[in-house]
């Protein structure tokens, strides 16, 4: 037990071998107070820049599926799907689907697209989703800052958290973007007539809440192939749901593709596109969409901005032999 | 321009195609002032726990070298370095180097594994690198609070920060563990004199400069295959230097590899694990240490939290034909 110093390093070799090696030096290393465990994550938000215009994206958190039901993947064998999640180092039988939606900041206008699953999600969850708004806070932005909410369409994760948990409006100055044809649909009573029990059933009967008169007098209708706002232009990627828009951003030179719902998790949905997701209201439709816009990202080699994929949710995309792999962006600690 | 309402929307399907579409709502979307940009990134720590023992990671940034020098890897062509940059989606000729030191709560002891580039990393980077202690208190922790510093090896991006710019204590009540293999190494006064000029003699110089009388009074040596804390365990991975260490965490029956250099940017060398890193000292044994352990961590399916992998730099890793691969572990918004 010797002291390693100055002095016996300046003495060379030979002492500082016996000097080595197995010290322990309780002088020095008096009992402190233990720093109490932190029992804290750090806050879910990542910023760049595409061009102009500075990206936030603010988690929501994830939903935590404890046991994946039965056809969640229509047209796989449940073998096949725990396949997956295993070889994503992932638990066979459990799928955790985050929520990532983004802000932008054109400089003129703050805009977000899709909202998460709201304060009401929050409580249902108990703080596994419905972290946005805070997150958004701890980003910096106050929820009546926003200008501009965009709505990809019509789900409970990208809708419900237009609406505090007491149904009054979250973003209180923001105008509403919805994609007219999913807009058109929900709000059809006929097709809600015609809704199936269950899941459409309770898709419609949430659309109806979500969508009150306050939310109504802020919603304005956007066309796919249309700049809905400065640098950002809705495409028309039909099949997960009647009117599903996503958005493609460009500014500066730089483009990124906001993809929504154009796949669910990608650990399963972009490495196998021809799965069907069972949340898909149209499969063949949304898995057309899907290779359309994963043939174009992979090709034009563009960032895609996943709702669904792990935060901060920004990956690359290639073809493989049997569908497409993606390539993490790596976090940047200056933006 | 017609403004969709509750009362159009039940008024049905009819009603709402004429209503829709095409809407702008300009009086209630009155201009506002502007959100002003951000300009700042969120914070860069990320913890998760491993059995009874909450892990932060604490990014110091990134060593962004914006032309790749020649012969940065020894053994492989520029073209081949160049194809596989492209191939992560990132610029041929130019290198972004990530260091993640972690900080362990055991519960009765808090312990950093290395340093980072310290506040002269800080100044000499323009906050491009050197940004651990500021990232240290956003977790929650203040450097005062730090019990233990561990040492993988004396390159100055893992024990620079053991020094304030003034050259006194970083870590002041802190006990210092420095793998003896290293230590005696850096500290031998024959060693340093056959040191080629250049780069070698350069991190004897800065050792010497670093290990003052201050730290060397907290210096206590360890070896390979002990604990050196509860849970903490050394493993001799030398190659990259002398008398480089890595660490396995283990609590609770979870193990996490801290693998310090034991390779550098994984999007280089570990998908290409006989390339030779012109840092490495001993390039032959680097790459013996670096299949072993990859190997190991492959078969066994251990996590691996890797000091120049991308923040949070947790991966698994699997096998390919010509290497490994990383599977990147999903950002978890909760701990």
């Amino acid at each position: 037990m010797t002291e390693l110093n100055r002095r016996t390093l300046l003495a060379g070799t030979a002492a500082l071998g016996a000097a080595s090696v197995t010290g322990v030096i309780e002088s020095v290393t008096p009992a402190k107070a233990a720093a109490p465990l932190a029992g804290k994550q750090n806050n879910g938000w990542y910023r760049y820049k595409v061009g102009d215009v500075e990206v936030t994206v603010v988690t929501d958190g994830v939903n935590r599926v404890a046991k994946l039901p039965d056809g969640f993947v229509l047209n796989a064998k449940p073998q096949d799907v725990d396949a997956a999640l295993v070889a994503d180092f992932r638990e066979a039988g459990k799928v955790e689907i985050p929520y990532n939606p983004v802000v932008l900041n054109t400089g003129s206008k703050l805009i977000m697209i899709d909202t998460g699953t709201g304060e009401a999600g929050f409580n249902s969850s108990k703080g596994v989703a419905g972290q946005f708004t805070n997150n958004l806070i701890a980003s910096g932005y106050k929820p009546e800052q926003i200008d501009t909410v965009v709505i990809s369409h019509y789900h409970g994760d990208h809708v419900n958290g237009l609406l505090k948990a007491d149904n009054t409006l979250a973003y209180p100055n923001a105008e509403i973007l919805v994609p007219a044809a999913e807009h058109k649909y929900w709000m059809d009573d006929g097709e809600m007539s015609r809704a199936p029990a269950g899941r459409m059933e309770g898709l419609f009967k949430n659309n109806r809440r979500v969508f009150n008169a306050e939310v109504l007098k802020r919603v304005k209708t956007y066309d796919p192939g249309k700049e809905i706002a400065p640098g950002l232009t809705a495409m028309a990627t039909y099949g997960h749901s009647a009117g599903h828009n996503s958005h493609m951003l460009s500014s500066g030179g730089k483009t990124v593709f906001i993809s929504a719902d154009v796949t669910n998790v990608p650990f399963l949905f972009l490495r196998n596109p021809g799965w069907h997701l069972s949340f898909d209201q149209d499969p063949k439709l949304a898995e057309e969409s899907r290779r359309k816009v994963y043939d174009m990202v992979a090709t034009d080699k563009i960032m895609v901005q996943g709702f669904h994929f792990p935060f901060p949710a920004m990956v690359y995309v290639e073809k493989t032999a049997n569908g497409y792999r993606e390539i993490a962006v790596p976090w940047q600690s200056t933006i």
